[in-house]
């Protein structure tokens, strides 16, 4: 079996820039067959951990996104991708919980991936990275847990790749959950959302500054592919609707048509500019793998086990939301997750919320969603005995 | 004025292998203010003329799509595009009508397009083309039946990108037109549209192979870059249902995942292999000049005038077709289209067929699809009094 470490055995902590990342010294045996160790995890922290560290909630985030919830991000200065969710008074609200979120393993935030040093030759891993899966994402953050001194978690949440986290994390520690939220999610990937991160897998690949993944070596960077396939994801997180009322046919500059290739359309230059930003802080390797992780995710293991066999007698309390018009993680998906859960007797709550913002509803503001968010925690948390402000 | 003439003066009619071309000697003044004459325009046609030069059906080709409608092609090798719905006894029937189709300029089969020779410097024009219209592709088409005497057409047909076509036809031309078939098409370009022609376009960019256009000169072809837009735009060809139902999570070698970037899904592989296929027969430039040119379409002129004021008093008979599940020119369009002419109270009926196949159902084998076409085109040819067989 091949056994990468990650650290040496002196590492304890280390912090590069406002990244905090911390070893897990217990070996990890990777679904490719490859075990790790010592593998460093970056995550970030919210709120206060009560006595009983039965305040617990992990928040798994997407396949773009990172640890930082909420603030000021450390390396893009922006606010974190959560930060209207998660906070003081919020839905998921840092008063009364102990929030954190790990950055995914295959990630580019200072956990364990493609572009961090291999100690061995001191080169970035690039492609000698291992194969990555949900499973195994999911895994590394229980071993976080563990090292933090955290056995139950109160409540785990996701969106999109985050809510395929979630869901593993209910399919592989039951024991250790007591609700779980999987937002615009499915149970395994389609056959048109592998196709999409084929295409941008394709798209960096076809770089010729990807250097066959060893661009940093080569003091290269593939971001022509990588903005093309930021740029062709991206239409999939929006709406037809968000597209055509946001920017129609208007065009970017003046009235008439430039008759160029040139970004005429504002919608053209919005995609660019998502495309250029992306690249400055994602790393394309990383875009790879975790777009690999995604294509293999598939909680039935290929039908193997039945979804209601999964979640047969299960105590975790589920809440299923989806976006009427996310067309990339559609409603059905849910349905069909939902429905497995009814047969399984589960404990279910349902919500479809209606919204013309797309797969990215969950990131845009829209007060019913934040309602149903809270909702579902302060309703499990005074079933769970937590909840009180955490002074 | 810039103007372009691509023949030389004697220059009658050529055979570029199969490939029959004709130069239209009267200038045409391109929408980008370029003036051009001596244009050749490659074409083919089915079936007899009649005496009365009364049987006229043009059909539109689409994007990608040529003027070989049936038969073998001379460069693929394949069928052509609509073997199944032109032909003897077909739904458009070549026994009865005389069936043309000519390449869209700015194409890649033989008429004026950014690949062909600019007679004055012995180089392929490349980016110094000129940007075209769908109303330029038109107007060409136009004086491509001037040139062969031909006055009134029976109907036009054309679907997706021939759909627009054939609306030009009927904004600009209403007196030549008894009756017009506009599928799976729209009145403008939409947002999400706009979008997914962007990445492929930057995708061909992207390609250091592209050399700025110049690909030709330099002895390279940006085969990469193309079939990751050839890719991109394919995946909106299909449904999401149709994709789960022909691919799903179907593996394409062995019962495991390789852990890889190769191809280990179905999907991908047939991705990959549409990509591949693509950029043997059609040319990158060609691509770009082609989807700026849908970009452009908008009927209305960005609202310059109403839909309904255009058609008003149109005595064209019109039959709009759109697919269920067709998400890239959906339904909704169709129908805007519809409620635009019976505004105007033209003569028109609508069908929404139903069908799993997405935006290419109108080249799919779909039996409904043809006894619409079959209805419309004997109806109208009896209202026309033609449409007996024509020996």
């Amino acid at each position: 079996m091949k056994k990468i470490s990650t650290f040496g055995a002196s590492y304890k902590e280390v912090e590069i820039g406002d990244i905090v990342n911390i070893a897990i010294e217990t070996p990890l045996t990777l679904e490719c067959g490859v075990e790790v160790y010592n593998v460093p995890i970056a995550y970030q922290s919210y709120g206060k951990l009560n006595a009983e560290k039965s305040n617990v909630i992990l928040v798994c985030h997407a396949l773009t996104g990172d640890q930082y919830l909420c603030g000021k991000h450390p390396v893009t200065g922006k606010e974190g991708w959560w930060d209207r969710m998660v906070g003081s008074g919020k839905p998921i609200d840092t008063n009364k919980y102990f929030v954190i979120c790990s950055n995914i393993i295959g990630g580019c935030m200072g956990s364990f991936g493609p572009k961090e040093i291999n100690r061995k030759d001191g080169n970035n891993y690039g492609l000698s990275f291992p194969f990555i899966t949900i499973e195994d994402m999911v895994k590394a953050q229980a071993l976080l847990l563990d090292k933090l001194g955290i056995g139950k978690i109160f409540c785990v949440i996701g969106g999109s790749m985050g809510g395929m986290q979630a869901l593993e994390w209910a399919r592989h520690f039951p024991e250790r959950l007591f609700a779980v939220m999987p937002i615009a999610t499915s149970t395994r990937q389609s056959a048109q959302n592998i196709a999409f991160h084929e295409i941008g897998r394709q798209a960096i690949m076809a770089d010729p500054d990807w250097c066959d993944g060893d661009y940093i070596k080569n003091h290269k960077y593939p971001a022509k592919g990588l903005s093309v396939a930021r740029m062709a994801a991206h239409v999939t997180y929006l709406s037809e609707k968000m597209l055509q009322e946001k920017f129609g046919r208007h065009l970017q500059d003046g009235e008439d048509y430039t008759y160029g290739f040139g970004a005429d359309f504002r919608v053209e230059s919005y995609l660019r500019h998502q495309g250029a930003s992306f690249v400055e802080r994602f790393d394309a390797n990383s875009y790879l793998y975790l777009t690999r992780a995604a294509s293999y995710f598939d909680l039935t293991n290929g039908g193997a086990r039945k979804l209601t066999d999964i979640f047969a007698e299960t105590h975790i309390r589920f809440c299923v939301v989806s976006f009427t018009s996310d067309w990339l993680y559609s409603s059905i998906e849910s349905r069909n997750l939902v429905r497995a859960l009814n047969a399984a007797r589960a404990n279910v709550s349902f919500t479809e919320i209606e919204s013309d913002k797309g797969h990215d509803s969950f990131l845009l503001e829209l007060p019913e969603f934040d309602a149903v968010v809270r909702g579902f925690i302060e309703g499990s948390a005074a079933l769970y005995g937590i909840g009180k402000n955490n002074e």
